[in-house]
């Protein structure tokens, strides 16, 4: 074992240098939410963990802006956020309309086939978003009991107008699920004014935490739903129904051990919202994104996405031809410590990713990024 | 909101006292791992943290003993764990055995069955353990292509041996899921010794990390059963086919963002276990287990489980006739700050349980919890 031993140093002193991180996610962490995390351990039964649990719900049903009951966060990152909202409302045979735009949109897809689900999509090319006529030509052609759309696209950054699709998917008699993980307290999302069914998100983008949680919200209307099923939830671990007699009521029915540490970060990060207010928050993430387009304008580059439809919060730059998408990213991590993603699927070598999200959404951040890319770009 | 804003407040200003956690888990965490936690975020596919992930896998390794490639810890708490195994391994139809001798068995049962498993099961009472004899009547009386047994039931503080269970039921021509969730490093756990198949277990028992992920290892058997399954696994964030792609190899495709600080913390937690050895940390363990039960029988309390079959890192003990456990407990959480835990289902009020695991089994706890109950007892 003496080789093994070799590799295995304390972790303080393994080598890692701060980064600033501007990439699709995780983000830079608040200095109380690291301090928050590593607080003493209570046990999950305990009375004082429980009331933080409760006030941690509190403060998720602000951001979501929300009253529904089932608010509270998954015990895994926003992918586990999808597959419980998928898990509780899709059963074998089930129609369901996913609209598929980028990456999210067909894991969705591909969450519903395993689920038994019989899907359909449409599509619109990455970087686009649907209307709301879309989405009615395709309920009609195929009725659904399940429509599932992304507000945010993480792989394209282009931001999915709601409003209106909300209202065709409830006179077809559908519920809607909107996968909000990045969008979550980076753009107004007034979950109940909206109506929307079912929201997940994740911690590590706007809500400036580390990955390990993803927030849910149900309506009533979706909790409905998941108490007529014909067949349990075929997931044990992700079935709301048995995760809320945990997080409500007297009764507190042990359902898994939930990661303490993980929900103290949470808690600290959403009192800091609050602290800061939802709209000052979205109006951050909205200047620092005007003048990081206006920078990269600039230095000559372009957005992907077309203007009314951009996020604040995750900027898709069009790479100039002629630059080596690896290496610039590459040579941006190592002699600048600055991360920034790359493009996924048709996207890749095509466009780089900026994120601005949550407490890294500040100007500082984007002089960083403008003065580095500007620098790497003459070079 | 202004309501909500007095809800509110930064989190070290809530207040908690820390606690002395003497229960079935989470337990007490040593400092350098809480360090490790709050250390800087990485991207989940920065080069620094894939090569902290290599590093991990190598630790893992050594606490499960095996070699076995697919050995990485899953993104959710032990029971995360569980489902991966479940979800991977039983297909629509399969038939299953399941050892139940107490509620986490029955929770493998239970999910075995929601995966669409023919289960079957053996029971003993409480508190007791299987012989290989009787897997070997129930294989003989009906099939199997899974059996699934508990190492570690931490509801009822007993040590399953596995020896010659597992010789039974590869003749059988099964596949043995051992649910180790108490047990790695608290007791021996030589998973390529014995030739188990798969093994899972969680962050927050002897492995002293806070609850969050599972770290689980699949033979090469298992890997083929899986890779022969007929229908995708009908669980995207726990399908270990795709997660493994993301955990090896140079292609390193995108899952999941891992909870990269949980990682952090899991690293320096393994690491501190390769520090003492692995040796002496079963000793450290078998050391506060024998004094604490020498202790207890001084004050009078008789141990649950026989001798040869108790867990050293979760004692049951049981709860003398006319002693409140509720308002035993509770006081010795409100006046004392240490936590222990009751019983479940069956036991419920009639057994406390006392964990000594991990950085917690040591002389002082035990010390600790033994005046407590002590005054307790004689109030």
């Amino acid at each position: 074992m003496t080789s093994l031993r070799s590799q295995a140093p304390a972790f303080p002193a393994h080598d890692m240098s701060p980064r600033v991180l501007l990439g699709p996610g995780p983000d830079m962490v608040h200095p109380r939410v690291m301090a928050a995390m590593s607080a003493p351990l209570l046990g999950h039964l305990d009375p004082d963990f429980l009331a933080l649990m409760d006030r941690t719900q509190h403060l998720l049903r602000y951001v979501f802006q929300t009253e529904n009951r089932l608010t509270l966060p998954v015990s895994g990152t926003g992918s586990a956020g999808m597959e419980a909202a998928i898990a509780s409302l899709v059963e074998p045979d089930d129609p369901v309309l996913v609209c598929v735009n980028g990456y999210f949109g067909s894991r969705i897809a591909e969450m519903a086939r395993r689920h038994g689900g019989h899907v359909d999509t449409i599509e619109r090319a990455w970087g686009e978003v649907f209307s709301a006529d879309e989405v009615r030509e395709a309920l009609q052609r195929r009725p659904a009991r399940v429509v599932a759309i992304v507000h945010a696209e993480t792989s394209t950054g282009a931001l999915q107008p709601l409003e209106d699709i909300v209202q065709v998917v409830h006179e077809h008699d559908a519920l809607l699920i909107v996968d909000a993980v990045t969008s979550l307290a980076g753009v107004p999302l007034r979950v109940d004014e909206l109506g929307l069914d079912v929201v997940y998100s994740g911690t590590q983008k706007c809500l400036s935490c580390p990955p390990g949680l993803s927030p849910v919200s149900f309506s009533e209307r979706a909790l409905e739903k998941l108490a007529a099923r014909r067949t349990p939830v075929p997931n044990w671990y992700l079935d709301l129904s048995l995760i809320m007699k945990y997080w409500e009521g007297n009764s507190r029915v042990y359902h898994h051990t939930a990661p303490i540490n993980m929900i103290y970060a949470l808690y600290q990060a959403l009192a800091l919202i609050l602290e800061e207010g939802l709209d000052s928050v979205y109006q951050r993430h909205a200047e620092a994104h005007a003048s990081l387009v206006h920078g990269l304008a600039d230095l000559g580059l372009e957005m992907l996405v077309d203007e009314p439809y951009r996020l604040p919060m995750l900027n898709t730059v069009v790479i100039p031809q002629g630059v080596d998408d690896v290496s610039l990213r590459s040579r941006l991590l190592t002699e600048y410590k600055i991360e920034m993603g790359g493009g996924l699927g048709p996207l890749s070598g095509r466009v780089w990713r900026i994120g601005l999200m949550g407490h890294t959404a500040r100007s500082e951040n984007v002089e960083r990024i403008l003065l580095a890319l500007g620098e790497l770009l003459r070079t």
